[in-house]
């Protein structure tokens, strides 16, 4: 399915809503309110024009709901890796399930979607405003995740066994595929269970989804190592701080975080292929610039230059290809050119790994994170299924999980934001393919 | 002007743009290439339709420009109260305008508006690519400041003296019609000067920037106090935890606080008129939560219930009212209320002041930063004159200084935004007066 | 009685000890191991030879020791103002008494003193490793707190009556004496239980304990107040900054964070008083520091200069008298001062109160709770009584209660340590009273 | 020599004291007044009397010194690897010889030893109140550093050519030995030299010196590695987080950093063997941790395990030896035995490397980095030579180099504070050789 058609098809909901909604307030969204966009390039990956329009359903509170919400339980699950802001989403969808709607329950489903699968004996938790309170000091899912695919009928059988009329589910990418599965399930057999999904990603790559909670967190902590690379980069002979960041198929952490700390030199990311070798080559640039300013720093996307690497073609539970190393790759080639030109040189490499996704969500993703599961909340009450809150172009909606499974997002290298990284680090665009840019 | 007219003016130039641009790059952002919105009803004040379309400049480079770098001057000047990011915004200013254009040099005015008066007798500064290069790490300005208006002419017969081609004015609101006013005199005397404003507001309180640069930044550390005042609230019987925070005319920091640390209980803002007294008065509701809950957190905006307040009319340096210590008079009400309950209770006041605004820009802010000082140099240098870099709806485009100068922002407490502020706090809206909500 | 006598006190048992302990340690502490020391004149107040000779007990497990652990419940309270880290310290008595000497169970006793007292009717809860897991990543007390004092007969009653073995005390001056007299009281009644006080001072003034808890992650937090003040004063034409910090009756947290952030320019304590006016009075040489440089930072003991401001001789609840607000009085005399000799100034003026006392423990801090609660629980398992545990040059060692409540620790004036801060302030030495230094 | 030997050893001095101080104090030290200090066990590796006394010079100004503050230069070197509060110590050294001797100026000596030998082209800087005012928001040193020696002979040349009196040298181990070597020379060619160490270590192995600097700040950020690794142990099933830190022949880091978050289940550190494999193996005994707890977090000194790495000899440029991997062969274990036992599991690797020692020192760090700087001044003023600045049971004072060369301190694994580390971690005893606790 194209993104064209994609943004054509609605959300689908499990019927009409009947139940007059506990929520006091002054005013309502309703379906028929839609949010008129124009769709930036960035989204469609089409030329330049920026006159598509869109319409979206406008997220909030409806004055009428489907579920009866004493006779509502929720279930929440956590899939892949951690990310910044997972509790402040539980918090947020326990919070306004029972305080804003007063449901019968939420059940916390732990380990991924393992939890669903008896063979795998994890226990359920039950959730609630006084269990939660605090969680979103934690880094983390007090959930706990797993990675890889579970069967769509036995999370349905789970669901029907545990009594469960909404699941949230939280999780990148493959999570929102079992969602849609999941989805389809239910449907399949005539269930009434709403399906919401809240998309999660450290790498932030997640189609219609301009921003992904936790990671504005990511990036200001990866700043943080950058800036250690550059001290030790000033402080020795001939400096180079090397840092390694998350962002397998697409650079935006790495990007953003050099925009943050602009002491960074060379950027390289997975959309943007660059020469190593070459007048033009990295290396050279490198030696350039070491030559003439005594120190650099040197950002690299852990999914950045794999044609340069050599993979097995091996895959991890979640299915990724498993990426080659290309630090190493570049550490051991800067090694053998500079040795080649005796140059001397002191290479600092840090991986700050996990340490910029384990950490509590700053204020900037908790409050997107709390909108997040509220607006999740009040999706699910009024029966809508299958689909993903987002927000765009500062405004929250629902999209329908088609679209933003449908593909990837990639840093677009010829936008001006690439162009402004670019203006920032300084770095010399002919190391870079010219077919690319 | 009404913001409708004001929506129809354009840009204003200095005149065509014949240069050739020094700048490499691959794409260029044309005149023509105009961004068309629907104007989300927050912008308009105007009902919720949400389907008026205005149309703004692309911000970005230009393929000709107007100045000739190598004979143009610039200067920058910081105004008014401190912010997070001003320091951020110098040098994206510098790094551009030298680094990218290769002006010939870019002088600092200390002091504000006072360092174009000779009376005073500031020095001014030369700024280049290596004396900004850490001042990210600070928070403040480099150039320090000062408050209230200078006459135009003489700001204008400084900047002929000291040979000025390109004005970047850094300040609030009155600053904004201070850039108007210098804009207006430099075409009356026929100057080719361009002035471009860049809004700065710890209150965020600018008309059509919907967040200004330093709020993310300033809301983050807000929460600490927050926080704080949580932990002492909970620490003793019935306690209570205080905390007053910026927002003279709006309550943008006290509302996004309170959403970004879920625990507070009472949010009071200048737009929300409430009620003391009575039953359904705050001292009551207060009282009630605390017999509930033991312990409530309450935030209040410093220009918050000004009507329960006495205030005398005068004017600080800036011409802005003083405001009456909402906070005291609260203290004192409590005081009294509950010792005619004879009901025991521990109040911890915390005023954090300038403590959220003396800081660095986090990651957040220093790429928004980043992006205004960029784009100012870029449309500086293409000749426009007498407006402003806005990030509207994730994209930045430039607006003539008019619009925003046309009103202040408030919260719009009919808004979907104050509505979420109100479920997360969980306060009684019976306090707030019933023709405002 | 004097320090000299108190020092020459043991420590009180409640008995021999026979009971053999469940640490499965390579070696223990044998009582007879004392800890010789020479007292530096700081601890004595006495002149300057360093070579009195003093005893303690060491600190650490006992092989034998005197309560048998499946028989021994244990309580834990907290008494006056917040301190960070005593959630660390409360920690670290569950975590060893459960973990290491299997003791049947410990109460958390609510809101201090009042806790024991059946008219507040507060409850008392359950702390187990489980529960306690997590809470040294929030501030403040979980078990909250209460100032006053309350009647020793009746906390031994309720000691008696929940069955207590060991009470654990966590408080200030107050509540060391409180532990004396609970002592007391047990002992006058022949009942086997061990009362173990933990000093707890945020103004780091307790005898014989250099370093209170939570201290230097006070100074730490106090240091942003100094560099914001430092900003706001760098900001602005003649900029002052001026911060109040805690410190009642001795002037450590201001010393302390002034010599952590050397952009202190005047530190006023308690012990020194300062002269306001003349030609050496603090106005003038403010003045002469504003016209030589620009801006100054001006840090503030809440208890300084209280011979300057009009105080009625009330108390708080604890007995502490109120203090007169010398910032207030200082700002005044500014004010008056620099506008008769017209000198325009900008005082920005900074009050972090209790941000610096309700935030979480640092590492530093978290090691040094860790072991006051350890070895608070091998004191009282092995049967001691009336004491507390500090840390003198290096090491933890047992002390009898008399020797910390024999008077309130104060700065030293006269030592290196007093003449480092104004070596790196700088400030003049003539503002202050001629026979004091 | 043996320790006992280097106690006996006074300080050398270039000469008699006839020059009044600058410095206005009302009371001065003097060489007579020497701190006698009872000699902890730790500091002596001796049986556990701590009855041996020892007499240092108490460190300060003295009321006459040696060399003539106009005509006498200083110079800084910094050498080795980074760590937090260099430029502390450099900034102190450069206030105290500026503000309160005045001397006719500083040199910094850039990139480490290399700085004095001409081959290099290294420039001097001139250091000032004015540009080192602000370097202690700056990780690292200003100054640069480099590894390796340098001929003792060509550095007294530079010395001489460039008029230095007085060389301050922050450095490890080698760097003090370094420092033997010149002052030899100096005293071998006659010369009125004065050579001060400042030793610096992140690994905190310094004789005689019990805290490092920077040693505090390091501990603090190695606990955010460690409580991502909790975090991410919690959100897996059978999760492990693993932590490597850094101490190549001693665990300081990893032992102090385990106290301050006791999330660690394991810790390893070079000075205690432990075995891989049995039944009381690590191996097996962290499976017995995860099949009762769900997850183990383990704390890993890189030169824990030696015996278990293979390496092949090499040294690195400052002569050590390079380590082998342990964390590498962990992980390889652990992969192979839990493979063989079909124990499904998932390990999180963080290894924040230079990130804890790049950053800029915390409060604690920064007030102790003050007081080296300024008593290296007052000693150095006094014309004493080869020697350091120590901090001993709360006082400082100044050691002959020798003490502090003699050997290298390492954690004392039968000491109370392993003893609290294996209290606090809970982890089995039997994984460590017999023979050694």
């Amino acid at each position: 399915m194209t993104i064209n058609q994609a943004l054509d098809t609605n959300i689908a909901t499990l019927g009409p809503c009947k139940v007059d909604t506990p929520l006091p307030y002054y005013h309502y969204i309703s379906d028929a309110e839609k949010i008129s966009l124009f769709l930036s390039p960035d989204l469609l990956d089409a030329p330049n024009d920026g006159q598509t329009i869109a319409e979206f359903e406008e997220a909030g509170p409806r004055e009428k709901i489907y579920f009866d919400p004493p006779k509502t339980k929720c279930a929440i699950v956590t899939c892949g890796g951690l990310c910044p802001g997972i509790n402040d989403v539980i918090r947020a969808i326990v919070m306004s399930a029972h305080h804003n709607y007063h449901v019968s329950g939420t059940l916390g489903i732990r380990y991924g979607l393992q939890g669903f699968i008896p063979k795998y004996q994890h226990d359920v938790v039950e959730l609630t405003p006084h269990n939660v309170r605090d969680i979103h000091e934690f880094g983390g899912t007090i959930l706990s995740s797993s990675r890889g695919p579970q069967p769509p009928e036995e999370i349905v059988d789970a669901l029907e066994r545990m009594n469960i009329s909404i699941l949230f589910m939280i999780g990148g990418d493959g999570t929102m595929k079992a969602a849609s599965a999941v989805t389809e399930e239910v449907l399949r057999r005539g269930l009434k269970i709403a399906v919401i999904g809240i998309p999660k990603t450290i790498d932030n790559d997640i189609n219609f989804v301009p921003r992904s909670f936790g990671f504005d967190t990511a990036v200001e902590k990866a700043t943080e190592a950058i800036r250690c690379a550059h001290v030790e980069a000033l402080g020795a002979p001939a400096g180079i701080g090397m840092v390694k960041l998350m962002g397998r198929e697409s650079g935006f952490i790495a990007a953003q975080a050099s925009l943050a700390l602009k002491e960074v030199n060379f950027v390289l990311v997975p959309e943007a292929k660059f020469k190593l070798h070459g007048q033009d080559g990295f290396l050279e640039k490198l030696k350039e610039r070491l030559q003439n300013r005594g120190h650099a720093v040197v950002v690299v996307a852990e999914g950045a230059g794999q044609d340069l690497c050599q993979v097995d073609g091996q895959q991890d539970l979640s299915g990724n290809p498993i990426l080659g190393d290309i630090c190493e790759v570049l550490r051991a080639e800067i090694k053998e050119h500079f040795s080649a030109h005796d140059f001397s040189y002191t290479l600092k490499y840090i991986d700050p790994s996990y340490i910029i996704r384990s950490i509590p969500a700053n204020s900037n993703d908790r409050i997107y994170c709390g909108f997040l599961g509220q607006h999740a909340v009040h999706a699910a009450m009024a029966g809508k299924t299958g689909m993903v809150v987002s927000k765009l172009q500062e405004r929250y909606m629902y999209l329908p999980l088609r679209i933003v499974t449908a593909k990837r997002r990639k840093l677009n290298i010829k936008s001006n934001y690439w162009r402004s990284v670019m203006e920032s680090t300084g770095q010399p665009q002919e190391i870079f393919s010219t077919d690319e840019i």
